[in-house]
């Protein structure tokens, strides 16, 4: 049924949540891609032209020639959105494990993905990016730990899926800015985050992203010291 | 490899464009399943909590009992999001062709989706709802019109995919709004979109949204007299 898997170009940067989330398909799926890392502060002028018209990361060129990355060939197909690529990424290698082949659990992971970015990023987004109070990020948190189920290692089951890929990026981000003061928010209100998510009542929720940082497709695509680097640039003044 | 298909039971509301994809994904698949209408401004006290906890239509009740829809059984799966539940009825119905298999197809279709969320919709909503002004909704087909295939007759080429599913209801109900002079707009200002988009340059667009409205599945699921009773309800005063 698969066709043979044609050339992968994952055009990324280390910095962003989403691109990570392609990175960890790619990864998960045992993927041969190459990579090129895009300056997000100096993006090469044939970017938007060649590959994004959006000028965003994470981006796949797909099939066409064997070319180098900073020459995109118009023979590839170039394609966009994180959450796009990642399904992309698992119907090119349907041995991969991380899109669940039962309607009822690939819903439930779709799902899953939603409630992340209606109810998650945003709060970390404000919280980190644009120095708004932190009790949205809370809120957050807890939405998250509430779908996950009762007993399991990962967000649906006991597979690692696409809604484990959708989410662990951004907690990755979070955890960082606040590890390491960096961030808008007020200096101190860090900690009042830290302190609020390491009580009990989140014990589900910490033993789940503990679970995700540890993933070695996740360190495999994980680069803190650079994105601290990044953060510290954005956030130091 | 498919499973047999369990009890699918869709709570919905002819007025609302989210619930009217997950009909179209329904009557494409040739799916049996039970309807239940959600009266929208008197919703059943039992909806949010044993159905939807999002209080939205649409959802699916999945599996479990033959029960009746008001009666919904604590056995059945309950899943919620338009676009989620036009995926699962794809996966339920691996016959249906209107998930492309190519996995390039597939993201494009998303990708063309994901667009009707990013650029159409929010003009339409703006205009028809909050009585902004019609340029965004201009520029909306203007977009999707741009993403349109030369000489095919839908979203990503001669197929009907879940990309023509995702839009045909909103453009359904814009046009429903327009031609009748119902919405939050200025009174006038529908007859200077509708001129805007008659002209020369929008042809690919009309031929394309006309043969959206032809489509049987779409027909079937269409209730024009009922929503044009809504919308004056909502917007006569
Ligand atoms: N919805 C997009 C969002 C991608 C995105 O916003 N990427 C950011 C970096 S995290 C970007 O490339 N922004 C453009 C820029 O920084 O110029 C996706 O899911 O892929
Ligand atoms: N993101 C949801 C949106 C669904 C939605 O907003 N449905 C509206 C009707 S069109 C609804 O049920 N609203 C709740 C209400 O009217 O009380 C989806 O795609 O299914």
């Amino acid at each position: 049924m698969a066709a043979a898997v044609q050339n992968i170009t994952l055009y990324t940067a280390k910095v962003c949540p989403y691109a990570q989330r392609t990175e960890l398909a790619l990864k998960e799926a045992g993927a041969n891609y190459k990579e090129y890392q895009i300056d997000l502060s100096n993006k090469p002028e044939w970017y938007a032209p060649k590959v994004n018209p959006a000028s965003k990361v994470p981006a796949i060129a797909y099939g066409g020639p064997d070319v180098a990355p900073d020459q995109p060939s118009p023979d590839s197909t170039k394609l966009a959105e994180s959450l796009i690529l990642v399904e992309f990424v698992a119907d090119l290698f349907p041995n991969a494990t991380f899109l669940p082949k039962d309607p009822v659990e690939r819903a439930k992971a779709r799902f899953f993905i939603d409630q992340v970015g209606a109810k998650f990023s945003p709060g970390y987004v404000g919280f980190v990016l644009r120095g708004e109070s932190h009790t949205a990020t809370l809120e957050g948190a807890r939405a998250i730990q509430a779908l996950l189920p009762e007993g399991k290692k990962y967000a649906i089951g006991d597979e690692f899926t696409i809604a484990d890929i959708a989410f662990a990026p951004f907690w990755a981000r979070l955890k960082l800015a606040l590890d390491h003061g960096l961030g808008k928010y007020q200096p101190g209100e860090e900690k009042v985050l830290l302190e609020a998510l390491a009580a009990p009542e989140f014990a589900k929720f910490n033993a789940y992203t503990q679970r995700l940082l540890e993933r070695p497709s996740f360190k495999a695509t994980w680069d803190p010291e650079h994105v601290i680097g990044v953060y510290k640039a954005r956030f130091s003044n």
